[in-house]
């Protein structure tokens, strides 16, 4: 990954621009607080996004996910849902930075008290923190805490939030540790978002899965497919539209 | 796969002998009703076994999993557990027809009303049926019928009976549908059985997985290992020990 230290557009000073895919995509990120991770980019290529879908990332971040989806034209137009005050003014300004301010909404709020009305949206897609709040050592950036640990959002908040924002035939996608596959799957039916495609990614094709993706249906008849497993090889490219 | 037409001890009219390993595993089967497939094979290489382990393969059918494990020597001891009178009585002369009449028993029953105490194993496996009764085209031939549907056992009633027969720490494995995961990891998790291993088996590495291999733990606490994946290339060889 290279970096930049170059100026872009209200760059705060504790913030840089990195360029990816040979500086198509530019990200302000924080210099030390939270960076987005390869979650995002996994996340980007797994969920199944129509022509028309109104789509929302809950949690976005600097907005790794929308711009990703933007960029690789999966989807038209992305709202992302920031709690963090600097988090969603990087997301913001990443869109402008990238000419997607057009496509792509940044709305700070908080996922347990929605500003959106009920069934708005076709997919939610979620890269949760998902380290327990007392468990572990908790990042003593404060930033990249919340981003990492269910201090402000619990597995059981991102469900009820996809699960109040979903209509019809809505869809979740979302990445978890694969240690805590049986958490999510009880609870993905237990709230009435059928899991309905898994895909385990693993760092070679001889280790253990360290995380998994899952999409959920809302009220969706059981039936999971189990896809290919995605051997993580650290590299960075757009997903397929 | 190589046949033989001569006659084992006891061979019955609809009876063969199967040789497997070159020569060194010998099965009687029926020529048409139920003939083991290589999910038994799957999850004789999957379960963990401890040299002390008292180890019950829940339908055992015509015994290819306890004569499996006892062939690699990843057990010395197990006992198969099978309803069908035609099927148990092929176990019991496949246990003598191997060598193996002092290491493996056979009892026929049911295990909706188990002929053990409770907590008198501490391993159990169960390839069970698990096409729904009611869906499908229900197999003309009854046994393989009894065998592939859940007529005389639902998922369900195999739960039930593991919960039952481990003691302490004791361990199910066993091998389902990729499609019906969450089914049982909810079931297993809701009775006791916390998922602590999970192996999906692939067809190839670029299709989805048609079964997965899970293992649980008698009040295990959460957290699941999810193995490399299994590419079934439909050989035959013994489990490691």
């Amino acid at each position: 990954m290279n970096t930049s230290d170059s100026q872009g557009p209200g760059l705060r000073p504790h913030e840089r621009v990195d360029p990816f895919l040979d500086g198509r995509l530019k990200i302000i990120q924080s210099r030390r607080g939270y960076r987005f991770s390869v979650d995002a980019l996994h996340l980007s290529g797994f969920a199944r996004i129509g022509a028309e879908d109104r789509v929302l990332d809950l949690g976005t971040g600097c907005g790794i996910i929308p711009l990703m989806l933007l960029l690789s034209g999966a989807a038209s137009g992305v709202v992302g849902l920031e709690i963090q005050e600097d988090l969603a003014s990087q997301a913001f300004r990443n869109a402008a930075l990238n000419g997607l301010e057009g496509k792509m909404a940044v709305v700070r709020g908080d996922l347990r008290q929605l500003p959106f009305e009920a069934r708005s949206f076709d997919v939610v897609l979620c890269n949760p923190p998902y380290r327990k709040a007392n468990s572990g050592r908790i990042n003593p950036d404060r930033e990249r805490a919340i981003a990492r640990h269910e201090i402000l959002a619990s597995l059981g908040d991102v469900l009820n939030a996809a699960r109040w924002l979903l209509g019809g035939k809505g869809r979740l996608a979302t990445i978890y540790p694969a240690e805590r596959l049986t958490d999510l799957l009880v609870r993905m039916r237990g709230i009435g978002l059928e899991p309905k495609r898994l895909q385990a990614v693993h760092p070679s094709l001889d280790a253990p899965a360290k995380l998994v993706l899952v999409e959920g249906v809302c009220d969706g008849r059981p039936g999971l497919e189990i896809l290919p497993p995605l051997v993580d090889q650290g590299g960075f490219s757009l997903p397929r539209p």
